[in-house]
């Protein structure tokens, strides 16, 4: 038996996300969006002939991207992994990429392993869109002041109750979460938000950009106020799927 | 009366290229397949409310980007360049993008006026594919000596008769071209073949990068011998169309 690591490289665009909601309905009802966890899943079965568990390290939603996912699966397989890899890159869609696989001790779990993930939000700060990047971020057209939202994002670094950032209160469950750096830097007219946690809430980073950049825009919000409410209705819009980006987990 | 330039970025993947060959039915026979040509004149003419003559600086090939192109119109409209613009990057689809619009001299012509044109090709030197970028590369996942290609990339430099690289003979026109510049440059998996001529040929980039990346993969083909030849069967594969894009167009 093996413990196989894989990296996943995905555009989230034409996927219900990386995995159904438990107990969730697809958002688009009646939608054929497959999962990309149940495409590389199948795709693995098809090719190694037995049944297999991939784990991802974490879900993301509908229409949101990663350039660094990382999963583990089970095997009795021996295939050499190089061969694995080649196969699984020739049968997924163009739009998955495995850019990575490696063996792992049994113990390891994508999930529970993972001691820090890191996203990217890009927002394109103009009147026009990108025709080659239109997928991948979320054009807004306002004025933005960048050291604005720079001042109010300091208050969000550290060990935090996140819960006014929380789509979806889930009863019981620690809110708790520690954002270690948070950057917002200016590309030409891309606003690249990095934002790296210890784990992250559902729907978080999504409202935090979305808070900011209405920030951003000149609307008077204290992000303090919000972060101490533990009130979602307080915080401010969830910015778009489409430009938000898991860039990397980090392991150890 | 006034002459138009607009600066015009494309995803070329969903067109039936810049513009109809005259004469020649669209690729796909059947297709539903617009040209961008004539999306853009047609929103100009909802725009402007008369009728818009569009010239591009030459035709791109179905599923052929651009970064660069430049085209240009007569109007008598008064309305404000900026509202033009505003408007056109509103009713136009997210893979259409004007990034520039400004008032020319009345002589101007965007074909005519061309003093030169770089395209730049892009091959994916991999296994793998990229989930963002597929649509943008050429994959090929063979063995590429970039410093071979180098070497017989000069051969191609100055003022030549590029017969050999033309897709279709035109009866009486001329052959003869100046590639002003021919870079090669690697980043990561990515290589780059950057080519800046006076004009070019049809399907003159794709049978240039085609030949080259026959020659980089280990093929005896001499591109002296080709050039001299003046016979297209004697150069080598055409490159596909998607990893194609037309990056400027310079004038004056």
């Amino acid at each position: 038996m093996r413990n196989i690591l894989i990296e996943v490289e995905y555009d989230g665009t034409r996927f219900a996300g990386w995995q159904a909601q438990k107990g969730h309905k697809p958002q688009a009802p009646g939608s054929k969006l497959k999962t990309i966890q149940e495409e590389i899943e199948k795709t693995l079965q098809q090719i190694l002939q037995e049944k297999i568990i991939l784990i991802g390290s974490g879900r993301t939603d509908a229409g949101v991207h990663a350039k660094g996912q990382v999963a583990n699966f089970k095997t009795n397989s021996k295939l050499p992994l190089k061969n694995i890899q080649r196969a699984l890159n020739t049968y997924l869609p163009d739009t998955i990429v495995i850019s990575n696989m490696q063996e792992v001790p049994l113990g390891f779990h994508s999930r529970f392993s993972a001691k820090s993930k890191i996203y990217r939000y890009t927002v394109l700060n103009r009147e026009y869109s990108d025709a080659f990047l239109h997928r991948y971020v979320w054009k807004y057209p306002y004025r933005l002041d960048i050291n604005l939202m720079k001042r109010q994002a300091k208050v969000l670094l550290g060990r935090h109750n996140f819960k006014s950032f929380q789509a979806q209160d889930k009863k019981g469950r620690s809110a708790v979460r520690t954002i270690k750096k948070l950057l917002i830097t200016k590309n030409n007219d891309f606003l690249h938000f990095d934002i790296e946690a210890d784990g992250f809430l559902y729907k978080m980073v999504r409202n935090i950009v979305g808070t900011l950049v209405m920030i951003g825009n000149g609307k008077k919000i204290d992000i303090k106020k919000i972060l101490d409410s533990h009130d979602r209705k307080l915080s401010g819009q969830t910015a778009p799927a489409k430009g938000l980006c898991l860039l990397k987990v980090n392991y150890e």
